[in-house]
């Protein structure tokens, strides 16, 4: 069937708006009408060609929302009209990860994946006979993709997919992190380095659960108000402070954090995110990505003192079972999205997603079709 | 009083046996009699120079068993007669740490014990006058010794002083590090690096918690033999291994250690034990200590794909709570302490100690008095 997508064709290129071409779904596979999509750092970073896993021409996008309209043989959990976000995350609840209880990496289709192709080692994408690449296993810039059953979660059919798209990628990213990944419990001081889209999911969610101070840190105090609105009790720009950011860290809360997260991507913010964790128990958490072939450094002696150093992929969430519980959170008014959607566009506008992303005017773009 | 003891009279020097003075304990302290002590490496760290917070002239040791011989005012939990190990990590159980629930890192008197003082800043021990310096709060190495009461752990009556005597820091630190800080499940595939005194101890509490494979890894195939002994299933001499060491426990492990530990205190080893750690939930509890200033590197992308790098201090145990516990373990023949008593001397001796144990010759040599 012909498609209208958003194509990739070279890194640093804008992507194109044109007519592809997608075939329907095989084994075990649906086909999804997409309604809403995000554009989120990590296409951009795919684009710019920074990403060594980059593979092009593709159709970009992970961060979805759409409808089933066909199932494929032996496919059991979906049907026709269902209400979908798609998983670049998939949960195969067969595989040793998923069975392991410990964590949410499921490793089903994990080969295929990251060549750009469906689980069976093609792509129903191409143009004009040019094959093109899936991206993360979802592809949502265009207005219609094919999935393998097990990365797609359904959802209720009240929630509104210009904004439970971004369940798909950032909000479940930021809000899994604390409630799967650290556990933050009522009460704990938590510090969140970054006030973007992931950083302030982080916020609303230590808030959700009951934590007592939550400070952001950020260098742009343009960031302030948006995330005090999400919760954020104390903001912190690291131009202002004198001295030490970490002893200032350590000593506004008490201590040093119970809960630290890195939602940027800088090595050496990761760092001063560990060691302002609390002696005996602080425990920090890296969500950003870093760029190719950097590291992470700290003396021993911070973790032989008892900080711990973790890391988080899609916040933990197992995405079949987790992302529909997030959308009735957001439908229940526990958490919120709409003020992260600070721009809707028309899939023909996509590139200004990005310009507005690269300028930092906006916390999320989300594309309707 | 006058008390036989090994002085340490400066940075690399051999101890000398010495009759010094030592007062009588003030409130909340008690005087112990010491019946044993192990010599352990980080006696001879600290005894080399290289310790930055290293203090001379001190009496060091702080793996010790003894009697207590009374008891200053206020002293509630201990009387004349209980046998007792000193411990290094005091248990107050009314400072924050201690009531968090979450450490074993108690505070309450951790300023004067860097300084080599009691908790009212001044020192019970001189030598014709001048002061010598109290040694990680212990100061075993002589035939009596002053501590607080919340740094005594009461022991049951009939456990040999010169085996438990161990369980006052390699024993614990070692089977404390697999039962509290990694808290290994049975089935659960383990790696531990360096198998001295501590991680001859990982390794026997790995197997008493019923672990499937127990990897050790070691330059010298001369500890093999003990180690399988303690519960050891697989041994890798890393040159011995073609190519890569971490790819090769990988293999070895099905996918990765779900526990490792490093008690050797080499920043490059603990950047192996990480890495060589199951995707997804693998945990890495780094328990030597590293040289001064010197830090542990890695990518992120290690931590957001579920490894987590820890550290253990005494095991994570609780010394007045946990210690009695280990030493029923012991005498209820859980774990085994004589194989790791290679050499027992007399005080006069205690050079030799440290000879051994540069010389690879020991695992853990006792001094009795």
């Amino acid at each position: 069937m012909d498609v209208k997508a958003a194509v990739a064709h070279g890194a640093g290129q804008p992507l194109t708006i044109e007519t592809v071409q997608l075939e329907g779904p095989k084994a075990g596979e649906v086909l999804i009408e997409l309604k809403a999509t995000g554009v989120c750092h990590t296409d951009a970073f795919t684009l710019s060609g920074e990403d060594p896993e980059g593979l092009f021409p593709a159709i970009l996008g992970h961060e979805g929302a759409g409808v089933v309209v066909e199932v494929g043989p032996e496919v059991k959990s979906l049907k026709p009209g269902d209400h979908v976000i798609p998983l670049y995350t998939p949960e195969c609840r067969a595989c040793s990860y998923c069975l392991s209880g410990k964590t949410n990496l499921c490793q089903a289709i994990r080969s295929t994946q990251g060549k750009g192709l469906m689980p069976d080692g093609s792509s129903r994408f191409s143009l004009n006979g040019q094959m093109l690449h899936h991206y993360m296993g979802t592809s949502t810039f265009a207005n219609y993709t094919v999935l393998p059953e097990i990365a797609v979660a359904k959802i209720r059919e009240d929630a509104p997919f210009d904004k439970v798209c971004l369940i798909g990628c950032g909000v479940t990213t930021g809000i899994g992190a604390v409630v799967n990944t650290a556990k933050v419990e009522p009460g704990a001081n938590v510090v969140v380095f970054g006030l973007g889209g992931i950083g302030l999911n982080v916020i609303q969610a230590a808030r959700m659960v009951g934590a007592d101070r939550i400070v952001g840190v950020d260098l742009n105090p343009e960031k302030k108000a948006l995330a005090e609105k999400m919760g954020m009790t104390h903001f912190v720009n690291p131009k202002e402070v004198d001295g030490d950011l970490v002893a200032y860290l350590v000593e506004l809360t008490k201590g040093g954090a119970d809960y630290s997260f890195e939602c940027i991507g800088n090595v050496e913010v990761m760092r001063q995110a560990l060691e302002c964790c609390h002696k005996g128990w602080g425990e920090s958490i890296i969500i950003g990505v870093a760029g190719a072939g950097q590291e992470i450094s700290t003396r021993p002696f911070q973790l032989v003192t008892g900080r711990v150093w973790k890391g988080s992929a899609f916040g933990g969430a197992k995405g079949r079972t987790d992302v529909p519980k997030i959308v009735d959170w957001y439908m229940d008014g526990k958490i919120e999205i709409d003020p992260l959607v600070t721009h809707t566009l028309p899939l023909k506008k996509i590139n200004d997603a990005f310009n507005l992303m690269h300028a930092g005017e906006s916390i999320r773009s989300v594309v309707t079709f």
